[in-house]
């Protein structure tokens, strides 16, 4: 069972920057995301193009954001436990909680963040026959570990940023990369598109265009794919099947841990700290909803923030906390790590 | 008569981030500030020190995150009153104000943001007799204009940033700069003390520590000071006293708005949009109470970007504004000027 003093829910900016605000009141945080990485829509859905609304950033990569979010909580050593979605939420006598994933992961912590976003991401799946008995048996939606591919024969359905991404990213990694697309047409970053036309013409990625993936084949596992071609059907050897047909946020389980539910969000008390219907949980970011709630990445940073404190009351009940700022009294990692301004000289001049 | 949609009291990070946020729903802003220069406490109080508690930034240099937010706002255009005070508000029939400083400028707006922080920066001033005589008549709180004093003899008096860094910025521009503390020893950035150090050394800088001003002379302006060194007195001749004693902020005028006031800050509507008691007048950033309120630039990010959503119905009144992500839309400054992302291509891959 992992322990924590604070279980977020969701590793987008919002959650991210939590850990650095529990951080600064010695909170521990551990984070749960569905997705195999950090940094929620902005790392999944555009992290190579430019936000212009981040205070003090007039443009700023999504991707660089997350790293740079990344690089300010480290020193806070967060837990992460990636690639698994929080499923079943359970109060124990204590006020505690224990939150386990749809891989049966179990965490412990006195207080819960849900920084969940739209909700967890769950990919578009093609509709095809004994899809289900295949999938985690050589059907994968995401690339979690790429050197699981290596040197085997990958099939990757799907005409965007990730399916080219990948495809380009598996052509030096695996045996053998095919990319089906249903179109002509590919839509994605100038750059990815021609990178991928250059790998075609040197034999690299083998691409089939228009076609469709009709069937699966194999006993145990996935071992060929029938592929519908203008009407023709032919067969395909392969390992892996990538389908990358996009991901849709779905609250999902979470919407059924009795928290009050609005527009698909989850009812905080804005007026205070965030806190949901139920004492100990949380709700920051776009996951929640308020009078005048802004799904802004800026609004997630500030609840984040003031939610913190709420949850410091929760630690350590009774005990007062004197807001410090940064600039004065530095920063202290939980690895021993310290930042702090250059102190002023007192000095004589003669 | 300065005209303008949203008038914000206060140029610190606040009141700048406010200028953004509005400027992408259209709204013109203009500024009113009691300091020279714009970045409230950040400039005068910390410029060059780090600041670790900005989403995004491990580390920001309060200076630079002054910069930044400029250069953000800047395709908005904003109006600046500098170096004057917000000192007298009026309403008029139409629900529209009318803001006047204590130089008499007047500014009329349909709403007000009070992000005023701590309150307007009021210089902490030497016990002198005739001093308010002499103010403005070659007593000076604050450089405004450094080609003021250029081929002038000029008193600077006090021992911590502001007087080394006026004492060497103004060693180059004035004819003879005269550095008085009543300690030997300065309290400041190493660099600066040792800039001065090697200023003096070269004759650029003339030092007489410890020692106070004693008595200011003069018939219609300052032409002599007395200062008194160890107890013995003498006359130095001089056109300007620069007294930088350090800054103290005052609430001052906006106390006697007709705001609610809670431990010297302004009670705002936070569960809603940051609105005073008198409907049109907000208040943001560090001047604002509310439970659970945190003095943070953070904080004060947010609260500026959820009041201009308040501001766009009093300007707009029955338009509905659908929000929309500057990753997805772009920016279009007030200056012709567009921000936006690259477009994702669409092309076959032969
Ligand atoms: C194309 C695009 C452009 C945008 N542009 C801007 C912009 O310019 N400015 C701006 O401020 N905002 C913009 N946004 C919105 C911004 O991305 C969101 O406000 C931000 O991502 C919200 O952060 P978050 O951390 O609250 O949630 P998210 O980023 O959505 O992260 C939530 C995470 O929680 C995980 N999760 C949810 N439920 C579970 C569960 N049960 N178990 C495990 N994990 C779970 C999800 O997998 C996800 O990774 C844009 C969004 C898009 C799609
Ligand atoms: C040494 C120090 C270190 C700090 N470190 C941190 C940190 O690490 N992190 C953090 O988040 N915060 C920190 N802070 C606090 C931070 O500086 C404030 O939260 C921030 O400046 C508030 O911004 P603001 O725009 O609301 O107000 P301010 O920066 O105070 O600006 C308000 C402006 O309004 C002007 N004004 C007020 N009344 C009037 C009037 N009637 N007419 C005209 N002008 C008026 C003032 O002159 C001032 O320039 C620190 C503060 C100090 C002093």
């Amino acid at each position: 069972m992992i322990q924590t003093d604070l279980l977020i829910i969701g590793a987008g900016p919002t959650g991210l920057f939590a850990v650095f605000e529990a951080g600064l009141l010695k909170i521990k945080c551990h984070l749960i995301d569905a997705l195999p990485q950090i940094g929620g829509q902005l790392s999944e859905l555009y992290p190579k193009k430019p936000i212009f609304d981040i205070p003090g950033y007039p443009e700023v990569l999504a991707g660089d954001l997350v790293t740079n979010l990344m690089e300010q909580i480290k020193q806070f050593q967060p837990g992460f436990t990636l690639g698994e979605k929080a499923e079943h939420i359970e109060k124990l006598e204590d006020g505690s909680f224990i939150v386990t994933t749809d891989a049966g992961t179990q965490h412990h912590a006195k207080a819960i963040a849900i920084a969940g976003g739209l909700g967890s991401f769950e990919p578009r799946k093609p509709v095809l026959e004994n899809l289900e008995f295949y999938e985690n048996k050589g059907v994968e939606y995401f690339v979690k570990n790429p050197e699981k591919f290596r040197d085997k024969k990958v099939v990757i359905a799907g005409g965007g940023d990730s399916a080219l991404d990948w495809s380009i990213f598996l052509a030096n990694v695996a045996e053998e990369v095919t990319l089906i697309h249903r179109r002509n047409e590919f839509r994605g970053a100038l750059d990815s598109v021609e990178k991928v036309q250059e790998l075609k013409n040197l034999g690299k990625i083998k691409l089939i265009t228009p076609a469709e993936v009709a069937q699966l084949h194999g006993a145990e596992k996935l071992e060929a794919i029938t592929i519908d071609e203008n009407g023709s059907q032919r067969n395909i050897v392969c390992d892996y099947l990538i389908p990358l047909f996009g991901l849709t946020p779905k609250l999902g389980p979470i919407a059924n841990w009795g928290l009050e539910i609005e527009k698909n969000a989850i009812k905080v008390n804005n007026a205070l700290d965030y806190q949901t219907n139920i004492k100990g949980i949380y709700a920051i970011g776009d996951v929640n909803t308020y009078p005048g709630k802004l799904k802004l990445i800026l609004c997630g940073f500030h609840e984040a923030t003031l939610m913190c404190q709420s949850v410091y009351q929760i630690l350590n009940p009774g005990k007062k906390y004197v807001m410090k700022y940064t600039t004065v009294s530095g920063i202290d990692g939980f690895d021993g790590s310290r930042k702090e301004a250059e102190k002023a000289v007192v000095k004589a001049i003669d």
